[in-house]
Protein backbone atom coordinates (compact mmCIF):
# COMPACT_ATOMS: atom_id res chain seq x y z
CA UNK A 1 0.00 0.00 0.00
CA UNK A 2 0.91 3.63 -0.87
CA UNK A 3 1.80 5.44 2.42
CA UNK A 4 2.51 9.37 2.54
CA UNK A 5 3.92 10.09 5.60
CA UNK A 6 5.29 13.49 7.11
CA UNK A 7 7.55 14.24 9.76
CA UNK A 8 8.97 17.45 11.48
CA UNK A 9 12.14 16.95 12.42
CA UNK A 10 15.55 19.29 13.64
CA UNK A 11 16.94 21.08 10.77
CA UNK A 12 20.52 20.28 11.55
CA UNK A 13 23.32 18.18 9.47
CA UNK A 14 22.58 14.39 10.51
CA UNK A 15 19.08 14.31 10.34
CA UNK A 16 18.57 13.08 6.98
CA UNK A 17 21.19 10.76 7.14
CA UNK A 18 19.44 8.94 9.95
CA UNK A 19 16.06 9.19 9.01
CA UNK A 20 17.46 7.74 5.25
CA UNK A 21 19.36 5.00 6.86
CA UNK A 22 16.27 3.48 8.72
CA UNK A 23 14.37 2.95 5.24
CA UNK A 24 17.13 1.63 3.71
CA UNK A 25 18.42 -0.75 6.71
CA UNK A 26 15.31 -2.59 6.46
CA UNK A 27 15.38 -2.58 2.78
CA UNK A 28 12.16 0.12 2.07
CA UNK A 29 12.62 2.29 -1.21
CA UNK A 30 11.54 5.93 -0.47
CA UNK A 31 9.35 6.33 -3.90
CA UNK A 32 9.56 10.14 -3.29
CA UNK A 33 10.78 12.38 -0.45
CA UNK A 34 10.91 15.78 0.12
CA UNK A 35 12.72 17.85 3.06
CA UNK A 36 12.00 21.67 3.24
CA UNK A 37 12.31 24.73 5.59
CA UNK A 38 9.02 25.73 7.56
CA UNK A 39 7.45 28.27 9.17
CA UNK A 40 10.03 27.67 12.19
CA UNK A 41 13.85 28.08 11.53
CA UNK A 42 14.61 25.19 13.65
CA UNK A 43 12.35 22.81 11.85
CA UNK A 44 11.97 21.19 8.44
CA UNK A 45 9.61 19.04 7.52
CA UNK A 46 9.77 15.72 5.41
CA UNK A 47 7.33 14.10 3.60
CA UNK A 48 7.98 10.57 1.85
CA UNK A 49 6.31 8.65 0.22
CA UNK A 50 7.20 5.16 0.12
CA UNK A 51 5.22 1.26 0.13
CA UNK A 52 5.69 -2.11 0.96
CA UNK A 53 4.93 -4.34 4.04
CA UNK A 54 2.16 -2.24 6.33
CA UNK A 55 3.65 -4.18 9.38
CA UNK A 56 7.72 -3.56 8.37
CA UNK A 57 5.93 0.51 7.87
CA UNK A 58 4.95 0.84 11.74
CA UNK A 59 7.80 -0.23 13.23
CA UNK A 60 9.84 2.20 10.76
CA UNK A 61 6.99 4.58 12.19
CA UNK A 62 7.98 3.84 15.66
CA UNK A 63 11.44 4.11 15.39
CA UNK A 64 11.07 7.35 13.51
CA UNK A 65 9.04 8.66 16.62
CA UNK A 66 11.94 7.83 19.28
CA UNK A 67 14.57 9.47 17.32
CA UNK A 68 15.53 12.50 19.07
CA UNK A 69 15.70 15.18 16.19
CA UNK A 70 12.41 13.78 14.93
CA UNK A 71 9.56 15.61 16.56
CA UNK A 72 6.23 14.36 14.96
CA UNK A 73 5.29 11.70 12.70
CA UNK A 74 2.05 11.31 10.92
CA UNK A 75 1.23 8.71 7.76
CA UNK A 76 -2.17 9.99 5.97
CA UNK A 77 -3.06 6.61 5.06
CA UNK A 78 -7.36 6.51 5.57
CA UNK A 79 -7.14 10.30 6.23
CA UNK A 80 -8.61 13.00 3.70
CA UNK A 81 -5.49 15.40 2.84
CA UNK A 82 -4.39 17.17 -0.19
CA UNK A 83 -1.43 16.32 -1.91
CA UNK A 84 0.30 18.10 -4.51
CA UNK A 85 4.01 17.12 -6.75
CA UNK A 86 5.18 19.38 -9.30
CA UNK A 87 7.10 18.58 -12.43
CA UNK A 88 9.16 20.38 -15.05
CA UNK A 89 9.31 18.22 -18.24
CA UNK A 90 11.43 18.82 -21.29
CA UNK A 91 9.27 17.58 -23.95
CA UNK A 92 10.82 17.41 -27.99
CA UNK A 93 7.98 20.45 -29.79
CA UNK A 94 9.20 21.10 -33.22
CA UNK A 95 6.84 23.92 -34.93
CA UNK A 96 5.03 21.23 -36.45
CA UNK A 97 3.77 19.58 -33.01
CA UNK A 98 3.52 23.02 -30.88
CA UNK A 99 -0.37 23.77 -31.52
CA UNK A 100 -0.82 19.87 -30.22
CA UNK A 101 1.38 19.97 -27.29
CA UNK A 102 -0.40 23.60 -25.88
CA UNK A 103 -3.88 21.66 -26.35
CA UNK A 104 -2.93 18.96 -23.71
CA UNK A 105 -0.80 21.78 -21.66
CA UNK A 106 -4.30 23.66 -21.75
CA UNK A 107 -6.14 20.55 -20.59
CA UNK A 108 -3.73 20.25 -17.64
CA UNK A 109 -3.63 23.80 -16.43
CA UNK A 110 -0.06 23.43 -17.36
CA UNK A 111 2.54 26.58 -17.75
CA UNK A 112 5.22 26.33 -20.35
CA UNK A 113 8.26 28.01 -18.87
CA UNK A 114 10.95 27.94 -21.81
CA UNK A 115 10.67 27.17 -25.60
CA UNK A 116 13.17 26.76 -27.83
CA UNK A 117 13.27 25.71 -31.70
CA UNK A 118 13.08 22.31 -30.77
CA UNK A 119 11.91 21.59 -27.61
CA UNK A 120 9.89 23.24 -24.29
CA UNK A 121 10.01 23.31 -20.32
CA UNK A 122 6.27 22.70 -18.80
CA UNK A 123 5.44 23.29 -15.10
CA UNK A 124 2.73 21.54 -13.99
CA UNK A 125 1.33 20.68 -10.40
CA UNK A 126 -1.03 18.22 -8.77
CA UNK A 127 -1.58 15.43 -7.30
CA UNK A 128 0.59 12.43 -7.76
CA UNK A 129 -2.19 11.00 -10.39
CA UNK A 130 -2.57 13.87 -13.47
CA UNK A 131 1.34 14.09 -12.92
CA UNK A 132 1.82 10.66 -14.13
CA UNK A 133 -1.15 11.02 -16.37
CA UNK A 134 0.37 14.24 -18.13
CA UNK A 135 3.60 12.72 -18.37
CA UNK A 136 2.27 9.26 -20.06
CA UNK A 137 0.49 11.72 -22.99
CA UNK A 138 3.74 13.66 -23.04
CA UNK A 139 5.59 10.09 -23.58
CA UNK A 140 4.95 10.04 -27.66
CA UNK A 141 6.07 13.56 -28.21
CA UNK A 142 9.66 12.50 -26.94
CA UNK A 143 10.40 13.49 -23.19
CA UNK A 144 14.05 14.90 -22.92
CA UNK A 145 13.84 15.27 -19.21
CA UNK A 146 12.11 15.20 -16.25
CA UNK A 147 12.41 17.07 -12.64
CA UNK A 148 9.66 16.37 -10.21
CA UNK A 149 10.09 17.81 -6.29
CA UNK A 150 7.98 14.84 -4.82
CA UNK A 151 4.90 14.56 -2.93
CA UNK A 152 3.70 17.22 -0.07
CA UNK A 153 0.46 16.51 1.70
CA UNK A 154 -1.20 18.19 4.12
CA UNK A 155 -4.49 16.98 6.03
CA UNK A 156 -7.99 18.55 5.66
CA UNK A 157 -9.14 20.48 8.24
CA UNK A 158 -12.45 18.95 9.85
CA UNK A 159 -15.40 22.13 9.49
CA UNK B 1 26.89 31.08 -1.66
CA UNK B 2 23.67 28.77 -2.71
CA UNK B 3 23.81 25.97 -4.46
CA UNK B 4 21.26 23.93 -6.48
CA UNK B 5 22.52 20.61 -7.12
CA UNK B 6 20.23 18.06 -9.73
CA UNK B 7 21.92 14.04 -9.56
CA UNK B 8 20.35 10.87 -11.28
CA UNK B 9 21.24 8.23 -9.19
CA UNK B 10 20.09 4.80 -9.00
CA UNK B 11 16.29 4.04 -7.70
CA UNK B 12 17.64 1.61 -5.08
CA UNK B 13 17.36 1.24 -1.14
CA UNK B 14 20.53 2.82 0.33
CA UNK B 15 21.12 5.59 -2.30
CA UNK B 16 19.62 8.40 -0.22
CA UNK B 17 21.10 7.29 2.77
CA UNK B 18 24.73 7.22 0.90
CA UNK B 19 24.45 10.96 -0.18
CA UNK B 20 22.47 12.45 2.83
CA UNK B 21 25.89 10.71 4.61
CA UNK B 22 28.55 12.83 2.37
CA UNK B 23 27.14 16.25 3.28
CA UNK B 24 26.15 15.62 7.36
CA UNK B 25 30.12 14.19 7.62
CA UNK B 26 31.32 17.35 6.15
CA UNK B 27 28.62 19.33 8.92
CA UNK B 28 26.91 20.76 5.53
CA UNK B 29 22.95 21.35 6.19
CA UNK B 30 20.99 20.15 3.25
CA UNK B 31 18.32 23.53 2.96
CA UNK B 32 15.57 21.35 0.89
CA UNK B 33 16.06 18.27 -1.20
CA UNK B 34 13.62 16.33 -3.47
CA UNK B 35 13.59 12.88 -4.68
CA UNK B 36 11.70 11.63 -6.96
CA UNK B 37 10.93 9.05 -10.33
CA UNK B 38 12.27 10.38 -13.47
CA UNK B 39 10.56 9.10 -16.94
CA UNK B 40 13.08 5.86 -16.73
CA UNK B 41 12.01 3.68 -13.90
CA UNK B 42 15.77 2.64 -13.24
CA UNK B 43 16.64 6.26 -12.71
CA UNK B 44 15.54 9.29 -9.31
CA UNK B 45 16.37 12.66 -9.69
CA UNK B 46 17.79 14.38 -6.56
CA UNK B 47 17.82 17.87 -6.50
CA UNK B 48 19.53 19.64 -3.41
CA UNK B 49 19.89 23.20 -2.49
CA UNK B 50 22.63 24.05 0.08
CA UNK B 51 25.14 26.89 1.31
CA UNK B 52 28.28 26.78 2.57
CA UNK B 53 31.76 27.10 1.64
CA UNK B 54 32.76 26.53 -1.46
CA UNK B 55 35.65 24.69 -1.68
CA UNK B 56 33.93 22.09 0.38
CA UNK B 57 31.09 21.98 -1.83
CA UNK B 58 33.44 21.16 -4.67
CA UNK B 59 35.15 17.98 -2.64
CA UNK B 60 31.67 17.16 -2.24
CA UNK B 61 30.72 16.90 -5.82
CA UNK B 62 33.62 15.56 -6.55
CA UNK B 63 32.45 12.38 -4.53
CA UNK B 64 28.97 12.05 -5.35
CA UNK B 65 30.39 11.58 -9.07
CA UNK B 66 32.56 8.57 -7.67
CA UNK B 67 29.48 6.92 -5.91
CA UNK B 68 28.57 4.27 -7.96
CA UNK B 69 24.82 4.78 -7.77
CA UNK B 70 25.35 8.22 -8.69
CA UNK B 71 25.25 8.60 -12.60
CA UNK B 72 25.46 12.94 -13.13
CA UNK B 73 25.94 15.66 -10.78
CA UNK B 74 24.73 19.19 -12.47
CA UNK B 75 25.58 22.39 -10.20
CA UNK B 76 23.27 24.73 -11.81
CA UNK B 77 25.36 28.04 -10.36
CA UNK B 78 26.06 30.68 -12.65
CA UNK B 79 23.83 28.77 -15.31
CA UNK B 80 20.22 29.58 -16.87
CA UNK B 81 18.14 27.39 -15.36
CA UNK B 82 14.14 27.75 -14.12
CA UNK B 83 13.34 27.04 -10.35
CA UNK B 84 10.54 26.01 -9.08
CA UNK B 85 9.46 25.00 -5.59
CA UNK B 86 5.56 24.31 -4.48
CA UNK B 87 4.22 25.36 -0.95
CA UNK B 88 1.05 24.51 0.48
CA UNK B 89 -0.07 26.62 3.10
CA UNK B 90 -2.47 26.47 5.87
CA UNK B 91 -3.73 30.00 7.43
CA UNK B 92 -5.73 31.60 9.54
CA UNK B 93 -8.68 32.85 7.39
CA UNK B 94 -11.72 34.05 9.41
CA UNK B 95 -14.29 35.56 7.75
CA UNK B 96 -13.51 38.99 8.28
CA UNK B 97 -10.34 38.49 6.70
CA UNK B 98 -10.83 36.37 4.03
CA UNK B 99 -11.34 39.00 1.22
CA UNK B 100 -8.36 40.78 1.76
CA UNK B 101 -6.68 37.01 2.22
CA UNK B 102 -8.12 36.74 -1.54
CA UNK B 103 -6.62 39.51 -3.06
CA UNK B 104 -2.78 38.03 -1.77
CA UNK B 105 -4.02 35.13 -3.17
CA UNK B 106 -4.55 36.85 -6.78
CA UNK B 107 -1.67 38.67 -7.18
CA UNK B 108 0.21 35.47 -6.26
CA UNK B 109 -2.02 33.48 -8.52
CA UNK B 110 -2.36 31.49 -6.23
CA UNK B 111 -5.13 28.68 -5.27
CA UNK B 112 -7.32 28.04 -2.60
CA UNK B 113 -7.52 24.15 -2.04
CA UNK B 114 -9.16 23.65 1.10
CA UNK B 115 -11.70 26.22 3.39
CA UNK B 116 -13.44 26.05 6.37
CA UNK B 117 -14.99 28.42 9.28
CA UNK B 118 -11.25 29.12 10.40
CA UNK B 119 -8.96 28.92 7.70
CA UNK B 120 -7.77 27.96 4.57
CA UNK B 121 -5.09 25.87 2.58
CA UNK B 122 -2.85 27.72 -0.44
CA UNK B 123 -1.35 26.47 -2.93
CA UNK B 124 1.65 28.78 -4.57
CA UNK B 125 4.27 27.47 -6.63
CA UNK B 126 7.23 29.49 -8.42
CA UNK B 127 10.78 30.52 -7.41
CA UNK B 128 12.02 30.28 -4.29
CA UNK B 129 11.90 34.27 -3.44
CA UNK B 130 8.00 34.32 -4.62
CA UNK B 131 7.46 31.49 -1.72
CA UNK B 132 9.41 32.87 0.52
CA UNK B 133 7.53 36.57 -0.26
CA UNK B 134 4.24 35.12 0.18
CA UNK B 135 4.97 33.19 3.48
CA UNK B 136 6.59 36.49 4.65
CA UNK B 137 3.13 38.76 3.75
CA UNK B 138 0.57 36.04 5.55
CA UNK B 139 2.67 35.48 8.56
CA UNK B 140 0.47 38.44 10.07
CA UNK B 141 -2.41 36.70 9.63
CA UNK B 142 -1.58 33.40 11.24
CA UNK B 143 0.56 30.59 9.93
CA UNK B 144 -0.56 27.06 11.27
CA UNK B 145 1.41 24.68 9.02
CA UNK B 146 3.54 25.02 5.93
CA UNK B 147 4.61 22.11 3.54
CA UNK B 148 6.80 22.72 1.06
CA UNK B 149 8.30 20.51 -1.72
CA UNK B 150 12.05 21.76 -1.88
CA UNK B 151 13.26 23.10 -5.18
CA UNK B 152 13.88 21.44 -8.17
CA UNK B 153 15.59 23.30 -11.43
CA UNK B 154 16.04 22.94 -15.09
CA UNK B 155 18.93 24.53 -17.25
CA UNK B 156 17.54 26.56 -20.21
CA UNK B 157 17.89 25.41 -23.42
CA UNK B 158 20.41 27.28 -25.40
CA UNK B 159 18.66 28.16 -28.86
Amino acid sequence: MRHIIACLVENRAGVLAHVAGLFSSRGFNIESLSVSPTENEAVSRMTLVTSGDDAVLEQIRKQLRKLIPVLKVNDFSGQKYVERDLMLIKVAAPAAKRTELMGLIDVFRAKVVDVTQNDMVIEVSGPNAKIEALMDLLSPYGIKEVARTGCVAMLRSRQ
